[in-house]
């Protein structure tokens, strides 16, 4: 099983998440690459702190939206949004070669996530964007998503990322934010989440149903308070439950 | 004696600094307007929390550098320069109105406030951007600087900056950052030397000589660690010390 | 009746429309703010050349996307779209105060002009925005839209927008640009369907039903080819046709 | 003889020169990135357009100020300029890949050109980042210039740039646009300047003196009026003369 992380989210002097630690503990690091956060010199440090820990890299997308973090969902037309996130992939990727590695992986941030998971026109805007720069670089989306099916009817290879701290819809959404309940904040309750998503495929909605769920990676999020601690006793959680980790690109390598 | 601090230094997710403890400490507000830091709603809440703790809002301008947070000398030409502040005034003078206050002063930022104590050209297109705004608007400098003298001469009330943290060369300018002891770390050596600018008008030098210094305002640094308790601890001393404190802009009105 | 038209337009070393002609022409001047165009040294000229030709100052409002110029919708939250609102009026307000003018009138740019038309959220951040900032500053928009309605029912005055340029659908909506004949290009055209509109508040739809339709000002495009020669037709032609032409403000003032 | 342009200097709505045909005239492409000018599309345009003619593609790297068009020196620290510089050069390496070609060399635009051509620590950083980028990538500068020479005691290939249309000193600098005919607006003069440089390796200085001047490249400016016709007629002007004009990249290959 994979984790990744969101990484590299700080901004010329603002610093945001701890990413030396959390390039300790998760398998993959999701790296912004100038849009909506990450600036060249905290591009070019987490590129080479990833390297060093053996963490794949990918290019974590986003709006052009610095002052909204990439969490305003933006019309942006399909082809200005492919040319966006062409841009984005190639400049990590300078980083990446600069660091002994490459950009292994393509995973849309914030608000695009959640548009490209139901947008027909913004998901074919990514997987164009994606299978123009490398057809064999895999396109990271929401487990059961429309926009995992459409990268990959394109021929690209998806990955299917499953959330240990975010409560489910019986439908496998994920519950709305502003949902009582929605976040799970006890590293036990995660960690059990997480184990049953991997053994057994499935999750346990909010109403008791049980959800049906394929996971290719597991997200840990960064930027709150405490997320290191509960990212790390996922990572002991995993392991101890049997559960070997590596990046989800190695698979294939 | 008047207590200043830099505040609203966050933009959009980032934040920097705690505002709101840092208002229940100083005398004086200088709100970064949007050009190497503060969004619209930062702003705002800080002017929101001025007013409701008494506190002078001042504009703090700078470069327009978002990625460098202001902190990178820019040779803007000098029409294009007073547009930049004139443009970063006006825009906070928005939301003091909607808190019931007004722009009380300007302060520039970072490199902007280094280039303006010595450069005449950026000198004079601060000192005319603020005149031309309003000529009763005091212009915030390094004490003995150029830059302040200039600002005089246009016939603006200029306010002279003391740095408590910070060391002395003998000549009156800071000790640069990259000297040993070019800042000071300890809560009672900042007291201690606060104390002396306000009560006899000098300074040590780092060469044990002495330094006349007139001080209107002194500066307190929020971005730091133990930035708020350093600032109590020299809130504190001053009242202890029986240095009354009130924003300099109350002297006149 | 008023003739407005978008302006500073321009960024930096990039232009966009001819102000200085336009302003001999129109009667009301919709100034970009930075956010989607519009640098401090154009918004200061702009409102020089305004208040040198009496031409009335407006704010023209829209999402801070230079890259996308204001085009591409953005799902800003209520509370910060107010803000980035308030931001700009403000900004501008500096710049018409030194004109010897003020800011008379808000008008949403692009895609938040559209979004305001229909969106319950966005038209209630934008009439927010504005009545706490003057409640007595009047909004213009699309004739007829939800979004005027909003305003209105806030105690906003209000000001309808009639396109004499473009094509209208039964219900009394623009047709799509997409739509062949939705944009009209021959002046005589032009001038004949403002005169229309000015006269008996009414304009022929594209399936050649008649829409009622109040127009307190007629929009003037200043950024495509051939725009300022027909603007100075339009002008002409409502002269001609005994229309005086002034600023919708001064009809209050 | 190499002739370059700069190219690709539109951001968004805003256009700046006639790509389309400079594309059919130089055999050199200096593509702006995104930091001083270019948005994606026009980077992935401008790539397309020179692959299709068989003019080279170079990196035109600057300063991060789009309101600035690059043209404000910014004291940026070196390690964080190389890392802007990387991320520029990469981010196009993307769109040149896209469209069958490479980035072939690396010119630094506005003042970033004029600032590495006389300081050390930015000529440095430069020369430091194209070389762990690419150590057989060429940089362009300013013939004769301290920066050039830099660049190659590090190893990287250097290519000296000369300008028909501008005016020299005797001691090999630029004149300065301010002083009266810095800059030729004859096609013939600037035809019979760049023989002059090309055939015998000198140029006339403003007082009359001759001074050597090896050139590599010859600039055309693209973003002047009269800019497509000019460089028209310095293509036929040298192809009259016997030049051969082709890519300076292509000698190497």
């Amino acid at each position: 099983m994979d984790l990744n992380c969101d990484l590299g989210e700080g901004f010329g002097a603002w610093r945001m998440g701890d990413d030396t630690a959390l390039l300790g503990i998760v398998t993959s690091a999701s790296v912004a690459c100038g849009f909506h956060a990450g600036d060249p010199g905290t591009m070019r440090r987490a590129c080479e702190t990833a390297a060093a820990h053996g963490v794949a890299v990918g290019a974590h997308v986003g709006y052009r939206d610095l002052a909204g973090f990439g969490r305003r969902p933006m019309r942006v037309p399909a082809g200005e949004l492919a040319d966006e996130i062409t841009y984005q992939i190639a400049a990590l990727a300078g980083f990446a070669r600069l660091a002994g590695t490459r950009v292994r992986y393509v995973k849309p941030h914030g608000a695009l996530y959640n548009t490209v998971a139901v947008d027909a026109e913004q998901a074919e805007a990514l997987a164009h964007a994606v299978h123009r720069y490398d057809p064999r670089l895999p396109v990271v989306g929401l487990a059961g998503s429309d926009g995992l099916r459409r990268a990959a009817e394109r021929g690209l290879p998806v990955v299917a990322e499953a959330f240990a701290d975010r409560a489910y819809a019986p439908d496998g959404t994920l519950a709305p934010r502003s949902q009582p309940g929605a976040v799970l904040h006890e590293a036990a309750d995660i960690v059990e989440r997480a184990l049953t998503m991997v053994r057994e495929g499935r999750v346990a909605a909010v109403d008791g149903t049980t959800v049906d769920l394929r996971a290719d990676t597991v997200c840990v999020h960064g930027d709150t308070p405490g997320a290191v601690s509960i990212a790390a006793a996922l990572r002991a959680g995993l392991l101890a439950g049997g559960i070997e980790l590596r990046a989800f690109t190695d698979v294939e390598s």
